[in-house]
């Protein structure tokens, strides 16, 4: 079975965000979307580009109402000194979690036992903690901020318009379809 | 366990191709790239935007030397139908895969057991049958062709220069990264 | 242990019946006579044949009381792209049940599993859900709708003249039997 | 699953025939098609207008190549007793099978263990063992002899004709289908 | 170990007795003595002058309080049967219960599963359903009613009298014995 | 199941005989027909009036080439003490045979576990060492010597005369029958 | 595990004791202390030593409110017939226990599975049922009852003075120990 | 079961004698008698007089050529320091095994789990490594080391005379038995 | 995972202390710091050196308020023994705990099972009885006691300053860390 | 049991030294002493002072043959990202292993599941890759470089001198002892 509308476990990590170490648990995920967005590991080479270009890319997330967590194994200690040591990872505002006991790695399925490290998977989750949108990549394979944010939009759009869903490529703003028994066959 | 690198299963299915009907098996799959372009039913909505999408870009894939295989849990029978009736679908030309008894759907974990119908997931396997990229969206929500084709490119890039990773919303043609220690905390 | 007086299972499925979606659980088919007439697939060969014939025997089916429901592991959008494009399907009038998640073809022991299709399957269930007659065919045989009126209709008489038995080929208004003790060796 | 393509087992029982006990084996059924026609007792009622229907029928199976097997739980000496005094059951000249140790009984799944007696169960087996068609009807509804010889005929062309099949209803000299792509949806 | 003193399972079989069908079940046989008097099969060889013999001292069975009870595993149906055609078996007028279930056969551990017949087997139940005598003999070797009677006989007067016991070959009015301390050793 | 045709399992046990203890095996057993005669205790009440009446009709089994084995749970210490002792066993010349490893007892199912003692069972055994007729009596009940004499002698008649059956209460030079398909119903 | 301290099992057991026949059970042990004194078989040769030297010794037993039980695997028949024939047990007034079913045998751990015989094991129970010592030797080796005599005497002398102890080959009246911290290394 | 007859299990185990640590292995006990004489604890109260006693009658036991190992729980260090310490113990020349792992406890039974300490066992051992016979008291009551050698002797003498036994309370010299059927009951 | 924060469980051992026995549990322990200072055995070479050095700190330690608790698996009968025999031990005036059954030994993890010997480990156990401090050395090799109390003072230091905590080789009045997000990376 | 002689598992694992990535595994580790050193994380308090500490003593060891590793459970990119801008950590020569995945925590038995960190555990390794000294602190407490190196020229001195170990507290020169059975009980 797919992870589509599995509702996430209970987690207690630390995060480090704007200079401070603090708590965050599932409930603090609840209420709102997220995008979950999980790296190898902190001081290596594809992943600060990713998280940059999500830094980049944050008040348009928020805007949506959509809070953007980055995971590694990497304890918040690593974390802050990343953040003080790199001029990329500086820019990040968003929190960034540690999970060094493979809690969420391997909620989400993403953990690789052998290395203790996280695929490079970003999972879009509803306000009631389910996951609608997944993608994951192999090691070197950078993701896309802005294609994340996309299907943010369109998970929304379909949360929130049920009798509506949007077709291939849809962007805010797009036609979408009202699918009917008229429809059958003649799309 | 993420699904990254995993081979995929042995299978034997039917297909609708170019007005036939032809057994695929695994062994068709192996020693070239392969989109699996999982989507829940024929005669549906949202399935044949995403699949004429993925018609228009068939060429880009194909230069790419990548095949795309589309497949639903309906027969190869239903597929044929399809084609003949709908116009955004009789433009599709790549393989339909047939999969009645369930047979991907479940290796490729998209099988919604308690429907009988797979989720919208998109896998790209490389020449060894192994995934490299996946993603999964809920029922309502399009995929975006050209995206995929982004990440086709970007892993056949990591692929073939072992030595150099891309980074985010990498591109063919733009800047990738090559790993070494002196880059540790510069990026 | 044959099938015969087993209860059938219970059940929720999508059908197509004039133009319209609807659901049918086991509830709407208790409290009268039902005939399941299980075929292998929408758009092949036999099907077309044996549901055409059986659509021209529907009123004598309705006159027993006798609800007559089509299954395949087809969806529901499947059978109504079918009834829109097959004049001999558009025949039908009777419920057309789609079981793409093998619930009713496991149900009825009819599930083909390499297949994930249906074989010929008929069976005709009583008031209480319980199967009295069954008949299977392999998959190029078509079967016949009148003889399976026959079998309703010596059925029912059974249900309702609890003391009498009908004898070989016996059709309405012919005699029957009522077993007692002098009858032993008489026959 | 069915019990379609089931090949029945090993099994050696006793038999009545013409005057004379003999053992039949499954090597005795195997070469040429067989109908075993089982059903609950001897001396009882709606049983002996069965097998004298069948008797009268037995010339047009042995035409079309198929030997006529009745069966019950009842021993041989019974079997003859009930031939010697019964004048319908005094016409029958194909094998009477006597399954006390109910072998033939479980093998076909038509045991009721509560009773010691087999249903009314008939069921057409290839030459090579294996089973086509098969019928089970409830204690007091008597089957039709020549319905099954209609069957025995369709089975019998789509074994000789591996590329055409029988629709509905058919009989020898009618007309048959012969799948092919061009038909799908157009029957 | 062994059945003496074992009770009897609850079962319920059709007997034949005297032109009628009628039901048997422990609890008819509870409170008083009873003879269970199996046989392999109806129309058979040995059986037919055991049941005789049985039958001309019925008599005195029932002189004694003792119930007969025949015990094959034909159907009552056959027994009928039996009984109209056989001036042998003509003459029983004890009932002939019907055991095609094996439920008798497989309680009393007289079962050849092989065959689905049941061994020559005689077993005396006292009062409370317990068994109290057993003698079982193979196929061809027919039984001795009188020593049957003798031994019901012997039975009752153990249980009636507590404190004696019948020596070898004891017949109603010959000498019993009073166990005591002072006869051990002095027999 | 019944005990006839079970081949008795191994053993090796201590026997008196006319004034002389031996061992007793299996293998001493096999080659003709023997009586195993169980009874609870020695120096008890009823069993020395049933072993004095074996003793005496001793010669008769032994014209029939049968051997007899008296058996109980005592030690071949006490067979010889009580032999010694009691005038009616004195004149026993059979062996009888030490079963207190309850080894025979059990493997002829009369042990009375909670008594450590053996029930009043007599097995007729034939060279083969399968069990062909067996009987067992409640503990006063005392068996009937020339009753099982009869009974060797049917054994011997039915195994030597494999086409002929023995009729009930059968004595030596008394009519047998042959079983056949005529006699079906005639008897 | 050691069996000191043990508890002895439930047992009930026929005895004979002067000329009687009486049931034993644990109940009656309880409340003094007792010898069970197992042999291996009644009418064998060390065992009528070893009873008559107990025999001989059971009043002083008796002044220490030591009941003695002799055992074997005999019934209580034969216990008498012994009595009543050898001189040296006609000496025995204590109760000689019945053990046919092995039960005492097990509880005490001295039964020989294979022979169905005790083993020479004499046991000193206290009045609350616990074992305080126990003695067994093989086959042929005859006991010592003035030995087991002192350890009666040494048991109750450490029950009774829970301050002291008996040293080796301690008698009454002789000296005995009172362990304290002073004597450590002292002795 | 007993202990009669057990093969004592493989061990090493250290010793103190004489002044020096050695190695013993069951090796070194086989091919003599041993007595095994298991005691509580070193620095103790009982135990002084028992193997001081012991020490005593060493000579008489070499003299039957039978070995004395002395076992406790403590460690060879400890051994030592008694035997320097205690002037009863000063007198031991036999060996005093070591125990700490609780290996010949264990093997002969004696160990007391809750306390780790060895219950007051003396086991004789054949010159095949077999126990022939035991004896087990309580914590607080002393053994008598001449008792000890009269069942050595007496166990020696069976042995060494296959068909004579020794009597009750038998002596070297005394009279012995030779068990025959003539002493049936004469004894 | 390690022993950190174990609880120790329940347990009740023999002591030797000051010219007494006493026992000791885990009562006992709880409540203030305290020492299990584990060696292999008493009257061997490293340990005296070991449990001497420690005697003399051992008002250190109870000025720190931490008991100290020697442990081998030798009785107490043994600890006194030695501390009658021994110089050095002789200054010992700590509880000298007494683990012949292994209790302490398996539930601290040093028991050696093949030896019945404790390793050497030495355990500091906080007032809730958890363990804070631990380490084992091989056979041969002797600790430090003043290491130890070094090791109870800071692990007492934390336990009282709960935001402070004690750099490598800290002493008590030497300088100690207070933990805080500015200090990552600056040590 | 203890970790006392465990042999080190199989790994293979990434350190970060003198400026470089490499693999270390357990080959590399056998044939010289080896001191594990585990922490609970980069980028921490006590952590730092330990490493220095041990830093300024690596020498020390490495003229023992001793090497040195630091392990905690983030990756070798964290471990050169601390030594770039830590100046404690700048000293560190030795290589630091990087264990994300647990492998070596777990086999050392020191990770704290929940935390996904280790424990302080330093673990002094023979040359056959066997633990030989262990010692565990709770997270607040240094450790003391100095008397682990002084336990490593214990732990070489046992090994070199089979036939002496070291008294508490030793240090290289000082006085060892010959154990030997004259010692017992003088020391």
């Amino acid at each position: 079975m797919s992870l589509i509308n599995k509702e996430i476990g209970d987690f207690t990590v630390q995060a480090f965000r704007n200079g401070e170490f603090k708590t965050v648990t599932k409930a603090d995920v609840l209420g709102k979307w997220a995008l979950f967005f999980f790296y190898p590991a902190d001081f290596t080479f594809v992943c600060p580009t990713e998280l940059e270009e999500l830094a980049e890319n944050y008040d348009a997330f928020k805007a949506e109402g959509c809070e953007v967590y980055s995971v590694s194994c990497d304890t918040h200690f690593v974390h802050k000194a990343w953040h003080d040591e790199s001029e990329r990872i500086s820019k990040v505002t968003y929190p960034m979690l540690a999970d060094p006991a493979h809690v969420l790695a391997e909620d989400f399925e993403v953990l690789i036992p052998a290395d203790g490290l996280a695929e490079r998977g970003a999972f879009i989750v509803d306000p009631d903690g389910k996951i609608q949108v997944y993608e994951v990549t192999a090691g070197g394979i950078g993701r896309n901020a802005e294609e994340l944010l996309r299907l943010v939009q369109a998970a929304k759009f379909v949360r929130e318009h049920g009798d509506q869903v949007c077709p291939a490529k849809w962007q805010p703003g797009a036609e979408t379809l009202k699918p009917s028994l008229d429809l059958v066959g003649q799309l």
